[in-house]
């Protein structure tokens, strides 16, 4: 739990971010445009932040430990997608923070016609600010495509990667930094964009090494062939990493051009911990966009006239802390599991039988119950089977065994319809307050680009 | 349904309480205290409110139906206990919420040593204010109980109601206006107060057509004998009429004393739906909050100077709305069901098998499939059982077969330990912004009394 610590550490030493602006809803037109640093946790319902804060805490400790969001919350948002569902997906969801429009699930950067919308980063870059955009999954995934492309599916990863390669009509990239996964899009058997890229002034960088050498824009960052690793199985800091650089080659970028710079900031794979039901792995993901958030936040200390606005695109998996009628959620327990249920059941598919208990012993910190490895025993595998599908048996065990251990309950494998957090600060935070609608949040940062 | 559609109505008449107040956090010596209306949904956590929000809409219309709540939303809290686990009851939440101490589950107004803890509405008494409690279940119950007794145990129903009905120390009761049920605790086999109460000049209403009639303080309205009904079982409005009524009386003994008044307002049965995991039943239970709000909120227009701080306890059920995979959460269908699953239950347990199923497809409003009929037609039931023990295995079934058709998701029949909404308008509710604690809450209004 290295990463947990490390987060508690840093936000300890906070205390600088402004928390109550007192600045009107919108600067007159003299003030100078603030940045803007658009921070979305994929799947990040309330329960997240609850699940993260006791993970962080300790029961019976005269407090709780503080977290970057706290004095940030000012409301909360509906998701809805116009579509006939009150659920949305990340792609419609990511279309109405982006765009102010609302649009079908599935949709990047398109309205309900499939007609492309207008995004932020769009209006920004027409406005000379320069932008960007940090993901830990593939930066052609759903989220930020939708602050750049405009696509009728996504699911059209390649076009998707294709748009990002490619200049737009009027001349130029359409993004300054853009640094997450996805090298694999754009390094296809149908189309190597690399040394086109590269002669085109479009370096890739594929080591977080080098990026922290790296001193020039535009620059794209692709530092894993799909998606990042879990946090919870990875490094610590990988978003915190990435979007330290984000903001210092955007900074440098802003003050080259003379105007202030857009940033979207994906903490992507929570979404992704959700949809598989997995606690530690949810929490994990929580702890490395938080220290993102510290990041931007010491950011903000240095460099005021910055807003700061955070939400979610929507909630997954019906996560809540308490299951099964028990008045507990075992935080301990949570914070003692070192590995992802994808990383555990990926291992026990490949060895024997008889290792499975010791191994998945060991990552879960506690001894199975003789009804718990009896059920993890009778799972079936078939090796016919490709990819998470044959992973499936397993998982499911696993989450049962987990959820009834830590009584950590879910109710779905997909999203709900409950609404958001969303938290400002800084410039403009004012607008973002009470219950507002994911198209208010996008409506009211696109007025701020001029 | 209409008691939505009435909620409709009066919300969208509104529009006409403060939004954005600013004033400072405490208002100055000079300034003359507040009004403190104090509104709990027990077990009313952000989901609830979306699930009721969602409820009163209709997917495809242009907009979101208002809710009174929406512009009130000022942050969250955290509501656990001092006790060995994160998930606190409505006992602890409540003496958290009324003293600013947080206890073990099952306090009432006691810290963790069972010493008794100075209350919201013992400090306002003590300063001279008017003080009144309204809720849905009976006076006796944990959260009204919290705010004017102190006991070891939220079980003592009888000590309650004993505290309720003797006259404290220095003289007087503890209260001007107590309105909501438990007559039976107050005429029992071992004890009658009502004619010494009578005598002793604290009358006993027990129908609200009386209580209408009624203009003296103080009174004591006991309208069931223990809870209320449930609200999709009962006449629409019954928390609104009651909280109109407590503010007339409250209003005129706080005129007579020349003094503030405090007012606490539960709607209580919101976290009975939830532990019995029954959407249709907490989503009238809302409105009937929501309504109460609304007439709290026509008062305040009339009456400025006065605080409005609206919370929950904890949040119960581990409702979401998505269940099973599937994007979707139904309100129509919720909409369409007009019993709740004990009205449901009782009634099935009484009739022979063969009407069974054509009256569970007329209180839900949908043809069962076979399956679910099935599951159904095999319930047993044993008749030795007593009360809600017996009702249990048709409960269960009826909670599933309404979780699949309008995929509502619930992971618990107990409470959970996520983050609470925190609401507020008026002055002084600049201390309730951002992530605080519930005892925060309890420690900003105690601040105001003097």
């Amino acid at each position: 739990m290295r990463i947990l610590a490390a987060a508690i550490t840093s936000t300890a030493l906070l205390g600088c971010a402004s928390t109550a602006p007192s600045a009107p809803e919108a600067a007159t037109p003299a003030a100078p445009s603030p940045n803007i640093i658009f921070m979305i946790g994929d799947g990040m319902g309330f329960e997240y932040i609850s699940a993260y804060r006791y993970a962080m805490s300790t029961l019976g400790d005269e407090q709780l430990a503080k977290t970057p969001f706290d004095d940030l919350l000012v409301g909360a948002a509906t998701t809805y997608p116009d579509d006939d569902t009150w659920v949305t997906d990340s792609a419609a969801g990511a279309t109405a923070l982006a765009t102010g429009v609302k649009s079908y699930n599935g949709a990047i950067g398109v309205d309900t016609n499939q007609a492309p919308q207008r995004t932020l980063m769009e209006l920004a870059r027409d406005h000379g600010w320069a932008t960007g955009a940090v993901a830990t999954v593939q930066v052609n995934h759903a989220t930020p495509a939708s602050f750049f492309t405009h696509h009728p599916s996504r699911d059209l990863y390649n076009d998707i990667a294709d748009s990002y390669a490619t200049q737009v009509a009027n001349g130029g990239w359409r993004f300054d930094v853009l640094l997450g996964g996805g090298y694999d899009y754009f390094h296809r058997d149908d189309k190597n964009w690399l040394p086109e890229l590269e002669q085109q002034g479009l370096p890739v960088v594929t080591s977080l090494d080098d990026l922290a050498e790296h001193t020039q824009t535009p620059v794209m960052g692709l530092f894993a062939p799909k998606a990042l690793p879990f946090a919870i199985d990875d490094k610590p800091g990988r978003l915190a990493n990435m979007t330290t650089h984000a903001l210092r080659l955007l900074t440098e970028q802003s003050a080259t051009k003379g105007k202030p710079f857009a940033l979207m900031v994906e903490g992507s794979m929570i979404d992704w911990c959700g949809h598989a039901n997995d606690i530690a792995c949810a929490v994990h993901e929580m702890a490395d966009f938080a220290a993102a958030v510290q990041v931007v936040r010491d950011y903000i200390a240095e460099h005021p006239n910055t807003l700061l606005v955070i939400t979610a695109d929507h909630s997954t998996g019906g996560l809540t802390l308490g299951q099964g009628g028990e008045y507990a959620w075992y935080s301990d327990k949570v914070n003692a599991i070192s590995q992802s249920i994808e990383g555990i059941a990926t291992h026990l598919f490949d060895v024997p039988r008889q290792q499975w208990r010791a191994y998945v012993e060991d990552k879960l910190a506690f001894r199975l119950t003789s009804k718990q490895w009896k059920q993890l025993g009778e799972v079936k595998l078939d090796k016919e089977l490709q990819g998470r599908d044959r992973l499936k048996p397993i998982h499911q065990v696993l989450v049962r065994i987990i959820s009834e251990h830590t009584r950590t309950g879910w109710t779905t494998g997909g999203h709900t319809a409950v609404d958001v957090p969303v938290m400002a600060s800084g410039p403009g935070a004012e607008a973002f307050k009470g219950y507002i609608d994911n198209t208010d949040i996008a409506k009211a940062l696109l007025k701020l680009v001029r």
